[in-house]
Order: structure tokens, then sequence, then C-alpha cells
């Protein structure tokens, strides 16, 4: 194994995690770090560290990290800067490797923070201990109930998509989405100031780990592009990795630059490394999962063409629009697989693709439908869009997740358009793996992301 | 008033409706429009037409049109197509000015369907009937609980959006949707073949329409492009339009025809008479009405520049990102809105723009920052965006509705994001006519429409 997966397994495998600066105190970040750990149920030790208690939340509580009589494998740190080189010091002799600083004060804020980070990169190189942070708000592993966020969160459910942000608090909101929306999570990690780890790093880690599906990437700037360049090639080629850039104007660039001090460089620049990588590159928040539960639930496309299948017109035809804008083509069907179609169907079914299934469309309709599209070679992929109506009830969320389970080898994403509840239907599908929206362009775009990355691998002869 | 307004008002104002074909079978759609009517509490006289009852779901049910001893303002048919020239006679012979066809069996199927559909038109125009439809999906009206979809549908609440649509099975979906987000609507209606009334008409009807804010379309095609454009100009000096226009590409255009038999005609010449003619195209059926809620509920900005108060980095950076791509300047801040900001704040919040109260946020702090932006000559309008945290909770919405009121010249936009919850707290919002987004993007893009309006009504000469 290469050593910085070693070092890294670390960060999201720990046996035993120690809190320095955990709380007795209700609402302080050293509180809920122990709590969200509690609370998710880590499976592995927890040890406090505290120099004024003697317990935290019900756990024997240490006032030294070196007065623990076990091996400590992760120490998360939450005590004033100032304070965090010594107790850093004192990770190194307890041949402590790994450590996430959660402490804010660094080169985030001015030039003194700055040499007070030098300072903490120094006494780590010295210990051979790898750092996440400073300034960051923790991270979480769905596999092991690891939750080391300083703000309260709940845990995702597990899920193929890892997720690496450099805005805290943005990427704290956005995984309380994903919880929203049923979306599952691998592993996530806010990386803050980067003083030592970095994307490419747990890019890197994360290609080796098998849970992780899709690497996606919340970044306002990259330190060391060549780095990020060299390993982002090499991990698409193998696992897909999606992007939300920042800072894309010199607008946002600007507000970039006084959030993270991070140089977000020329946009142009980084849409033609993306590219060049076979990195996805995300329009705005709500497509980086978009996208991200396509490609970590669905299979790439067999073959080239995608088909429609639906009970309305309109949204067939934004979906179609939105088919041509990626590049993707509309299956020419088999005649046998109209055929199929018309003879189930009343004679104002539109048996080409869109195959429009009309208003009066039941399940059995849709199912048929469904079915001999994905029997068609000439189909890769399957947008599926139901608007709910008196014939076509919840009924066809149970056939949509039954037709996944039989054609697992044809990736499909559904839209289920209309009444509020269908967000509980939407994440049903999400459970199972299926990909839904509430619209069919975002149901469109997120199967175009397969096609777009099946088409980079057999570029680069990576298939 | 023009005679094409005052035609028009008899669909949306009427004192009394006849429902030709209504039926006492649950379930089938002439059995869906009285219960729709019924369930609304409709504001008027309900006569329900049906040979073969007596009466239906309680109502008195008369044989034939002709038999209602009253004066019956609209009528809507829901019977086979060939037995409505039959009862479109009787309307005329009961000086019924105005008929909702909503049966199917049209120009939109065969040959056959185009010459009934050409007959009915002869009738209408022998009696001076107004015909909308046939096949469509029926219309709604908020201000008077007017119902007649032959889809069960909820009633949306009271607002200022009104809603034209082509495709039926998509219209009532996106209502649906718009129930569920609390968006309020005041006209609905669906087109359908568009044998008599128009698009063109309609929008003519609903700028002269108090309750209508925005008009908002979905169309695939226009078919009287020369009539279209001279109401366009004239309605958009007034009210804006927004329009979804579907077919922008080769396979999207080609799905439409098949669809509606729309000539979807080339995309970019709809492009460019939308620009003309200052109409605002949405992108998305999602963003038809993210936009439509801005330019609904908000003033146009009395300034040119905007700003952005949040209290997480990422997803300001993101908005900062799409005001540059829509033309929007950010604003730069006097000394004084800065100090006003900084006296409140730790040192770490960044007064420029955006706004980065940071993480520690409080509503205290969010709500003077939000006032002194507010109160800054340079800013004419704000993005609000707020990831909830334990210091910053729900009371920021009461803040934020409370701003609405006390600011009503200076438009602003909300972005919640996180937890399930704050679809509750959106929907709250928007009760208050104050448009909330879950994301940042979102907000930008409506709050960048209000921007857009208001310049080309500054170009047309017509603020």
């Amino acid at each position: 194994m290469k050593s910085i997966v070693s070092q890294l397994k670390l960060f999201f495998e720990p046996n035993a995690i120690a809190i320095i600066g955990a709380s007795r105190t209700e609402g302080k970040l050293g509180n809920n770090i122990v709590k969200n750990l509690l609370e998710a149920r880590f499976k592995g030790k927890i040890f406090p560290v505290n120099p004024k208690s003697t317990e935290i939340l019900g756990l024997k509580t240490y006032p030294s990290i070196k007065e623990i009589p076990e091996k400590v494998d992760l120490a998360v740190i939450i005590v004033p800067a100032n304070v965090v080189p010594q107790v850093l010091e004192e990770c190194g002799e307890k041949d402590i490797r790994a450590v996430v600083i959660e402490s804010a004060g660094f080169s985030e804020i001015n030039e003194e923070g700055k040499k007070l980070e030098q300072q903490v990169v120094e006494i780590a190189k010295k210990h051979g201990i790898r750092i996440v942070g400073p300034n960051c708000v923790g991270h979480l592993n769905t596999a092991n109930n690891l939750n080391t966020s300083f703000a309260r969160l709940d845990m995702p459910t597990k899920g193929g998509i890892s997720f690496i942000a450099q805005s805290g608090a943005f990427a704290v909101a956005l995984v309380e989405w994903m919880v929203s929306e049923g979306i599952g999570l691998s592993k996530f990690i806010s990386v803050g100031n980067k003083c030592d780890v970095d994307d490419a790093d747990l890019i890197e880690y994360l290609a080796h780990d098998d849970q992780t599906k899709v690497v996606t990437l919340y970044i306002e700037g990259v330190k060391d592009g060549r780095k990020f360049m060299n390993i982002a090639k090499e991990v698409t080629r193998v696992k897909p990795i999606l992007v939300l850039k920042a800072g894309r104007s010199i607008a946002g660039a600007r507000a970039a630059a006084s959030h993270t001090g991070a140089l977000a460089g020329q946009d142009r620049v980084y849409d033609a490394v993306f590219k060049q990588c076979g990195i996805i590159r995300a329009r705005d928040s709500e497509e980086l999962f978009d996208l991200g539960r396509s490609l970590a639930y669905q299979p790439l496309p067999p073959s080239d063409g995608v088909a429609i299948v639906t009970n309305a017109g309109g949204p067939a035809v934004m979906a179609a629009d939105v088919c041509e804008e990626y590049g993707l083509k509309l299956a020419k069907l088999e005649n046998i697989t109209k055929q199929k179609i018309s003879s189930i169907s009343p004679p104002w079914v539109v048996t080409a693709n869109p195959v429009d299934l009309s208003g009066d469309c039941d399940t059995n309709r849709f199912t048929v439908a469904m079915k001999s599209v994905l029997d068609d070679p000439n189909v890769g992929g399957v947008i599926a869009i139901a608007t709910m109506r008196a014939l076509i009830g919840l009924e066809v969320i149970g056939a949509l997740i039954e037709l996944n389970r039989i054609y697992p080898h044809k990736p499909f994403s559904v839209a289920l358009i209309g009444k509020e509840e269908l967000l509980q239907q939407r994440k049903r599908l999400e459970k199972e793996n299926v990909p839904a929206f509430p619209s069919a362009e975002r149901a469109a775009r997120a199967i175009a992301a397969l096609f777009s990355y099946k088409r980079f691998k057999e570029k680069v002869g990576a298939v």
C-alpha cells in the first residue's frame, strides 16, 4: 500500500480517538465533537482530554493525552490556536500519527497566524504526524460511524459518495442537505487550511477506498496544481471525480480570496485542467450531488443511445434538450421494442423515442415500456419521467426499484414531478440506488454524467 | 376595456359554470371537474350537465345546457370529441360566450380530428364563442376558487404568478409542485391545441389583471409569431413575462413535434425574439418558478449593485459567480455600512461584499448586517444566505420577514441551506413574499431576474 494511503487510513479507520479540548459545556465545540461521536455510535474508543474534567458525557476524561493508558490512533484538537503547538508535541510523544486540527486562528486570519501554522507544520514533520486542517470542521466515515464534526451533525446513510470540502460551514450544510434528501455518503472531510494533507492526498486515499464510488470536491483553489493534476489523472481512470469549483468569475474569485485565502486563479485554466484530467465539473451545488448520485449508484452505459420514457410530453422535451446539450444521442428504438409497447397501449401512445405513454398511462404500461426499452440493444441508459396521476400511483416506485435490480448493467435515472409527498418516494428510490429528481432536466443531467465519464474512459483507454 | 380582455374575463370570473359531460362515476374526468370545483369552494354557481343523471355530488344536474334556467357564463366540455359540435351549438343557443373544451381527439391525433377541430372553430365563430382548448386540462383562478382541471388538483395559495401552459400533464405536475413549495398562484390555464384563444390573447388578458404580477409560460411552439411579439412587447413594458421554451435542441424539437404537433422552429430565432420583446427565458422548469417568485414578490432594485450577506463563505462565492454570469455588479459598500457591521462583530468577520458574518454568527449579527446593507445607497438588492447552525436558529426567519416589511423598496432573496425542516421555513418565507431557495445559486439567479428586467425597462424607457 502506498504510504499516503496507509497514513490517511488512520484518519478514517482509527481504533481509538482522543478529543483534545473536549468540554463538559453544552454547545461548546469540544462538547459537540464528543456528542457527535457518541450519538453516531462510533465503533472505537473515545478518550476526551481536558485538564479540568474527569468525566465528559459519561466518558472518563484525561488531563493530557499522555495520561491515556492505551494506544491512540487519531487526535482531534479543538483548543485555542496558541495552545496547539504544545498539545501537538504531546501527540508526537504519545506516538500519534494522525491529527485533525479543528481550531481556527491560523493562516486564515493574519501574519501571526501564518507563523503559528508554520510552527505546527514543523512539529508535525519532526514527529511524522500527518495533519488535516487547521481551521476545519472535522470528518465523517459512515462505515464505522466516525463523526468528528464540531458542528452538531446527523450521520447520513451509507452510500458511495465521498466528499472533500474547503468551506466548513458550507460543507456541513451540504451534508445536512444530503441527509434531508436521503443521499448516501461514504466519507466526508473538511480540509480547512490544508497545511499538510491536501485534496490530492485525499483523492488518492479515496481511490483506494472500496466504499467510495465517486469522489466529489468543493474547492475554491488548489495549492499544488501539478500534484493535483498528476493524481487526478490516475484516479479518473478508475473512479469518477466531480468538482464544484467556486470563484468562476472575477467577483467570485475575489470573494474566495477573502474567504479561504485561496488564490482562485484564472478559471479557464481550471476548466482546461479538469477536462484534461477527466474531472467532471458541476455547475452548482445541487448539480454536484445530482451527478454524484448517478455516478455512485449506476453502472456505465453499455452502448451510446439514451431513451426517455414518460407519462407527460413536456418534461420529455425538456429532457431531450438537455441530452443534446450534453452530447447524448437519443437512441433509435428497434421495431420490436416499439411493437412491444404498442401491443399493450392505446393508439395515441408515441412509441418513438421519447416514448410518450400519455397521461392515461398506468403502472403496467409504464413497466412494460421500461422493460422493452431496457431490452433494446440501442439503448445504453434510460431517463424515466413520471408525473403522479390517478392511474399511475406510488406502485410505480416499486416497479422502478425492481427494474433496477433486473437490469443492473443499464443505468437509469428517474424524475418524479409534482406533489410534496414525492420527496419521500424519491428517498425510497435513493435507498435502492436509483437516483431520483424533482425535474426531468436534473434527471437528464445526472445520466449524462455517466455517458460523459464513459466517453472519457474510452478515450484514455481505461475501459 | 379591450374586447379580448372582456371576453377572457368570462373564463376567469364566471358567475355560473356548466360542466357538460359531468359524471357521477368516481375517477371519471367529468366527475373530477365537479369535485375540484366543490372542494376548491368555487364562489359561483355550478351546473352539471348529463342526460343520464339528475344529481352529481349533491348538485342538481340538467339533461342539457338548454334546460338550465339561469344565465351561464362559462361552459366546460368533457364529452367525446364527436359529440362536441352538437353541445357547442347548444352553448351558442344558450348564449354562452366562453367555452373550455377539455375533450381530446382533435388535431393532435389525425386528419379527421383536424377536420373536427375546424368544424368546432366554425360553430364558435358563428355564435361569437371564444374557445380554450380542445385537448386541455382546464384552468384555475385562486381569487374566486375556480378549478376546472380534469385532473384532481389542490388549489395553490393565492399569489402573483400566472401560468400559461401548453403541455397538460406537465402543467398539472408543475402546479402540484407549486403547491408543495408554497408558491402562490393567481391564474393557471392549460391552452391545449389553441384552436382559438392562444398564448398572446392570454398574455394580454393577464397584463390587465391586477392580481397577476408576472406572466409565466411553458411553450413548445408559437403559432402566430407576429401577434405574439406585438403583444409581448407591449406587456413587458408593464409586467415581466417569463418563458420556459422547450425544444431548444434538434432532438427536443422533434420530441415537441410528436408531442403537441407544434413546429418548434429554430430555437435561436425564439431566443432573439424573446430578447427583443424583453421576455426573460428560464433555463429549466425549476428556474421558471424560481425567477417567477422573485419577479412576483419583490420590487425592482432602486440602484445597480447587489450585496451578499452570509454566515458561510462557500455559498457566497457561488452566489458571486452567478451574479457576474448574469451581469450583476457586487455593490461597493460605504464605509459607514462596514463600520456598522464591524461594531457588533468579532474581528474575523468580513465586512466587504460578500459580507461573511462567519459560522459563529447569531441572529442579531445577521439582522444588523442586513439592515446596514439595506440602508446602503449603493445596494440595490440583497442575497441573504444562511446555513442553520447552533447560533443562528429559526428566529432568523422572523427577522427576514420583518426586514422585508421594513424595506419594501429593496428586493432580496434568501438561501436556506441544509436540513429537511428548512422546506417548512422556506414556505413560511414564501407566504410573506420572500422568495427562498435551498441553494445560494438559485437565490442569486432569482434576484438577477429583477435586475435584468429593470435594465430592459430602462432601455425601452418604460420605468
